[in-house]
């Protein structure tokens, strides 16, 4: 077996210690005779599995008291709708900030169930910075800020949490989830599809402040509802069992190799280097504001992109998958999430430093 | 490692062929490198299981042209929320035929979003018989029929599909899907989750008929809305990718076993067996009427209940596990789908006539 390095934005790369674990135990959990994919979501087996990650997650992002851990279905996506269904209460505002695509696509949807404004954008600058603070319209009356860490697709991170007041503020923290220490306690909401940092595609987990539950739509589907789900521990519906038990062999792996405080040293030396190289070189470019440029992931474009195809057929040749740029943007990304080693940046800018020998 | 027979309604066993595959492939599936779970949902490797499991999902059961077929998040819950966000339309009206506690939460969670009618329900008889055909109340302007085929917690399963005029028919399917041939073209949706005889949980098959879509309710959350998923082949944000993978295989499985007509056949005699040795025995009963009794799941109670705990304990030591039944019916319950073995049921059935022999 050659394992690749692989850089795709998501699903991404896991653990391969993680995916041996997962392997070992693929017909038998634990002695119990079964796949953790065949075991009843009731079952004092699957249950001890769902808890310990539950617990495991609460324990690296040091969730305070008053926070629930939620672990649902149907992705970001899904919470686009979830968090204006359960949130926008009677004042039926929200505000969003929109660095990218995925912010876009949230404020549209949450469009479905009230006011909801765009209250800053990037755009204008091709999402390549993010809107100073002093220049967001936020309102008073709106039931919360929403706004994405970190933009997939355009590579563009906040460095710190912004300072939104007293209105709860809500974080699709999908691409940066796990990736750094977070203070929950400035959250209302964040939410995370698991598939970058913290799992396989398929589960969503969502930290709600509690005392923002309970006042939901009454047409929210109950499988978005927050506060049906926490009543019932996430099983108010059979759950996505085996994505839940990746996340808590993820959760393991990250406790055993530094929690996010390692992770974010590490993430933060991997980035560094990669975007030094690309800043050092006229061949390559990242068209991002260094100041908001992302850890998770690296867009970068060939100065000649009819270069483009060679590139990435040649990457692929040298066991470098999947670097294709999302098409709204062009070139190049490299997604270089928690479980992407060190050792897989490196060869990356082996590669990208001998093309341009080639080709520059 | 010693496997048991897992008689869980869900998730249930899966076929170990199934489970060995994809053991040997979870760090390198087919010479790419990578994981399942880790591919880019939009790669060439992974768009090919997707149309391949799609594919083999339509010849299994002969899906007629004008069908989409959906692999969606959720479960069987969350399409209590979306067949009526899909199809409720301007009639705002739905008859439910409630023959379990599924068809009970289907109809409840309908309310929310039309005028949503138990037409007929078998509660008077604690669901143990189907309401006669001549008694439902079905209203000409209502959108759709829906019913549960089979009652997972009660073991009630309509012997035939309803015959409701022109009015789609909609079926909760989840725990029967795939254990017979069944006439599609008759139905206008059919959803089912995975978990009981396609797959792990995490991902719900919708097969819906074209002409029914594009008609949701304007706040219908985008990852619920049929049309739009069937527009995006299903992937209208990440699925849930190893899911979907698993089907695939469970396909194949089903496939390379005599299809759903090698099932039903299997299913049958599995089930006559387990029925037939419960009704020569004063020891165990089953209350359903025996027209309406489930081939998937087999509740059956104890004359003396209070040897239930002793049941169940020395069953799981014999490797016959997750016996126990749901606690609105009490006793015990075999769920035998697709994967269980015939040389489970006969080694149930074994356990059973011991157990009577030493406690009767």
């Amino acid at each position: 077996m050659a394992r690749v390095y692989n850089f795709s934005a998501g699903p991404g790369t896991l653990p391969v210690e993680v995916l041996e674990t997962a392997q070992a135990d693929l017909l038998d959990w634990h002695g119990t005779g079964m796949s953790v994919m065949e075991m009843s979501h009731r079952g004092d087996a699957f249950v001890s599995i769902a808890e310990k990650a539950t617990a495991d997650l609460r324990k690296l992002l040091d969730v305070p008291e008053g926070y629930s851990v939620l672990f649902l279905q149907g992705g970001a996506a899904g919470q686009f709708a979830g968090v204006p269904l359960n949130l926008m209460g009677d004042a039926g505002r929200a505000d969003y900030i929109v660095t990218g695509n995925w912010g876009k696509k949230a404020v549209k949807e949450a469009g479905k169930y009230g006011d909801a404004q765009v209250a800053a954008t990037g755009e204008a600058d091709a999402f390549t910075r993010i809107p100073p603070r002093a220049d967001w319209q936020l309102r008073d009356d709106a039931a919360y800020v929403h706004y994405t860490p970190n933009e997939t697709i355009q590579g563009v991170e906040f460095p710190e949490v912004p300072d939104v007041g007293d209105t709860p503020l809500v974080a699709d923290m999908s691409s940066s989830f796990l990736s750094q220490p977070v203070d929950v306690s400035k959250f209302g909401v964040i939410y995370a599809g698991a598939q970058k940092n913290a799992g396989p595609a398929g589960v969503t987990m969502v930290i709600v402040r509690d005392e923002l539950m309970g006042r939901a739509n009454a047409q929210t589907p109950m499988v978005l509802d927050y506060k049906q789900q926490a009543d019932a521990d996430s099983m108010l519906n059979t759950p996505p069992c085996f994505a839940w038990y990746m996340c808590g062999l993820t959760f393991e792996w990250i406790l055993a190799n530094g929690g996010v405080e390692g992770m974010a040293e590490r993430n933060a030396r991997k980035a560094r280097k990669l975007y030094d190289f690309i800043d050092g070189s006229d061949f390559y470019r990242n068209p991002v504001a260094p100041e908001a440029r992302s850890r998770m992931n690296v867009p970068f474009l060939l100065a000649d992109d009819s270069l483009d195809k060679t590139f990435l057929a040649q990457a692929e040749e040298a066991g470098l998958s999947t670097l294709k740029g999302h098409r709204s943007v062009g070139g190049m990304r490299a997604s270089i999430y928690n479980a992407m080693p060190e050792a897989g940046v490196d060869a990356l800018i082996d590669f990208m430093r001998g093309f341009e020998k080639d080709n520059g």
